[in-house]
């Protein structure tokens, strides 16, 4: 049956795992010194429209942590919502890749951080008995399946860069963000004020694979060596590069995530459509938040649906529509709700 | 062609490859709490006759760095050899990932550490001026392709439980060492004192598959939240359980290694056959390590054979085969060496 | 001139001056082995009634974050008030000194963190994705001059208990609270569920001298060693034990803070009959905080006050009374506000 | 009685008490906003002819971790003799303050690295799997009783330049290095290629006074973050300041060395000439090591003289001699030993 709890209990779609297949052909120097590795650069760049330079990596906390090391000195202030996944679900692996940065968590409605809050949450430059604001990250789309829009990101970058702070972006669902707001890659981000991407790929098709995006490459520092020394540089790496590759290519991720998008859209509709179930928090994306009352929980679980209520501290129950989401799979769970 | 300049430029064989592609069917619950995860625990277990608690990694810096950070303390001592993996070639990781940890580096003959040495190194405990011996890591099959025997393990083991210490093999090459000595695992690690193993695959046959092997449950204390905040524990766990399940079913590792290992003895005779070329160290396993003249390096490399004369610091000339070498392969070689 | 800036731009009382002179006669062994260090063992159990371990130190960023350090792991949660000091004033000291857990601030009135809102915040035990609850450091005095009640501290300490939470107490202005309550030391500490106290010596009369006093022996744990390797075991510790010995022989330290709150309390009241000034906590330690006029500030700064309006991030300006205040200086301070 | 265990027995001298106790009038400044602390920065590059940029601390520890926190990655290799204090005492201070460099150790005679050595082990820069090459760290004089002559200084100090790394000094016996060669502070360090050094007072005659001195402004960086996140940026620093100033003012830094040497050379002697004890390192400032038999050892520890016989690592005894060292103490100590 279909699960709704994340979008990572899918599996890969047809041609990144063909890309694999493919890969696994002859011999090819390790550590990214393959001709996939090398093509990814370019697919990148292509994609963001800017050279670029990328890092691949297998997990997204491995992804933003490292991005957030080399933006970070060690007694930085990392800027974040309270609801971000740097914030909440790493276990600590940002103050551990950084060497005991701080997080600074805002409050921002719908998990979305404000540039006035942001603005006005900048202090102690220069004072030395303070960790010293670093850096800000943003999700997009964000942990409760809102999209910061154009506008917004721009106003907190400009902000950030006019004191000296650097913008990370958090897109372990960037596919299903761009979607959304139906841009380019490159007004999302590096037009907007971005310096480093977090990009995702594992939730929207891929079997394990992301990528740390550098808009500047003046940003790229001693990242190499912190990618090895955390033991993200995997030594197959064409491995990763190749799903990269096929999921950038034929527009598979833009596809992927516009369907995923998509459902999302309907079960939501169809959810809010329940009397008793209110939306949270607007759909924008493929997640959806709604309070959901414990006898429906209850009833969904016995029936095998694995809804986590305490999702978001109890707020609110999370379903997650992907890549392979099915409209049957849909009407399963709305009339599994109806029959309550 | 063929490549002799690691096992890591290989791909997967075919039965970790299937592994991969029939796992990618279905939804899976993420994080490892899904069917080919929990199987892995058994499956580990009747390997090593004995109840152990594993978890799979994507790197063996990352397998090696995270065993070593719940075994010592933020002011241990790790011993190992001078050689050694850990010491050399992974930027500084165990001291990451353990919080500032300081590797005492041993200088026994051909990349083995013998007791003698270890058990002269051991000083401080207790005296708070100085680091704390902690773990004593060991190599198996070495870095130098040469093989501890049982007893020189059970040696090592003995002296380090007598004074407190943790015993930790590298097992990034455990197959061949497996197939060389023509022991059990239980005889080669837990039997012989081995608190925990980093066992590797992915040298041998998986894409990117290790794990971090427990034999005393006690030891894993906080194992599991490392593992997160280090960015290791992946979404999509059962792409990387399933290699490891195939890799372990029906001798598959054995039999990989074992060819492997006679490939790299027959590569070693071929090499000592030729007057100017010497054996720097026994060939054990699946490495070859041989003082070659310029010249020869040079013929090779400009038929594209990526020779790295640099290995061990410029003393040898290292040549390792795989799982997938060729007889044809080796004569390839060889010939290509004799008509210079 | 008489500063209010804060209690540590005063030198050190005459007791404490004395036994400095004292101490530096003859030889003493170094790093803690000498007879005051010893000595000072028993005089803390003395003043705690019960046998405490306490080491010395010359900090007080260093001894909350040496506290820390042994009560959090790596990947711990510390509650804490958004406005302690080592959540705002410490430059992530704790983040360094733990190997980056993370402080989670709370936002109670006063300054004080309620068991409400600490009972509330305790969450995701056990869940390798979050920090783990490890710690709560209260302040007391706190940093916006009021002062827990013994029955504030039990209820948070029980809630702590219950949970698996270990309770930390920043003493800086320790001898303030507990001239303020008029309870022993005892019952302020282990007495109301602190596990381990940092005890605050410099403000108060000394030098440079602190010490982290553990009322459980057993939490000790590897503190020697990550003191020692923080650079805060001094190898002439004799002067600062010293300096203790003296500051809690013959009530001196009770003495000195005994009259600082006096003073503050007279500067409290005679601030607060001055029109366009308000307190903004209740004065009930050592340190007064007021809004205050912009005018005034500037009056007062450029008589030489050096009043920090940015204190407590712009809300209010900090007034600190130490152990040799005088009525006079009050006096002065307030007919220069009069004038303005 | 005597000892001549360590040189960090002793007190403080006259003129350094003296300061300290006129330091303790009136209010200061806090946190090295004082007058004694801005004085100092004056008085430091006096001595040294050059414009210097200090930072006070309280333990030599803390000043070497700090200088080499901020001159080597996280990533870096840090080359020091095996016998450096960093390597052997700091209980990992390098490695915690560095956040995981890795102290490369070399075995140079006497203590004393060479340039042959030094310039052999440099390698792997450029290379993403290998620590990173980044500081050297001699000390002077150093942990065996030798002193580097100017031009092996120079040597270095040129390799390490050549290569971009940075060279540390760690001056905790400064004084009696300057005194041994009778050069400038400034011939000894900056002019010798030095770019920071950790500048030792306590053991010649300060109670807790060192300071980390920059030759190069550029190479401040983020010191002052360091500095106070690991709590060494003591509040009342208006008294190490004073330490400082009085101790290198009118030669007292020097006429204190002096003495220590002159009694360490008498000493030195003495031993020499008694039979069955040997000189294991040449006498060339204030320490002597000397291999005495166990009889002699017992002896004079049952007189009270506290030999650690397990200075480095059981090779040899030392003795030190220090400002206040007299004569008659050590014609007592050969006596003692005479009457064996």
């Amino acid at each position: 049956m279909a699960l709704f709890t994340s979008d990572n209990v899918t599996g890969a779609c047809p041609e990144v795992m063909d890309a694999l297949i493919k890969a696994n052909s002859g011999v090819a120097s390790s550590y990214g010194n393959d001709k996939w590795s090398s093509n990814l650069q370019k697919k990148f760049s292509e994609i963001f429209e800017t050279n670029v330079i990328i890092f691949p990596a297998t997990s997204g906390t491995a992804s933003n942590s490292l991005a957030l090391s080399v933006l970070s000195p060690v007694f930085g202030k990392i800027y974040c919502h309270e609801l971000s996944h740097i914030n909440t679900d790493e276990c600590g692996a940002p103050e551990f890749f950084t060497g005991g940065a701080k997080l600074i968590p805002m409050r921002g409605p719908d998990g979305k951080i404000t540039a006035k809050e942001f603005s006005e949450s900048i202090r102690g430059t220069g004072n030395v008995h303070l960790t010293q604001p670093a850096v800000i990250s943003i999700t997009q789309s964000c942990e409760t399946g809102t999209v910061y829009q154009l506008e917004e990101i721009s106003a907190i970058s400009e902000i950030a860069h006019a004191q000296g702070l650097k913008v990370h972006m958090d897109g372990a669902r960037f596919a299903n963000a761009v979607a959304s707001l139906n841009v380019s890659p490159a007004e999302m981000t590096w037009k907007s004020g971005i310096d480093v991407l977090s990009f995702g790929g594992t939730k929207n098709g891929c079997l394990a694979a992301e990528a740390i995006v550098f808009f500047k490459p003046e940003l790229v520092g001693n990242f190499p060596y912190l990618h090895k020394r955390s033991g993200h540089l995997i030594s197959k790496m064409r491995f990763v590069s190749a799903q990269l590759k096929a999921y950038l290519s034929n527009d598979v991720w833009l596809r992927n995530a516009r369907h995923a998008n998509t459902m999302a859209s309907l079960l939501s509709k169809g959810l809010a459509a329940v009397p008793d179930i209110k939306l949270v928090h607007p759909t924008q994306a493929n997640e959806i938040f709604v309070s959901l009352p414990n006898p429906i929980v209850k009833h969904l679980n016995d029936k095998g649906y694995e809804v986590n209520h305490d999702e978001l501290d109890g707020k609110a129950a999370r379903f997650v529509a992907a890549w392979n989401t099915e409209e049957k799979d849909i009407d399963k769970l709305l009339k599994t709700i109806a029959k309550k």
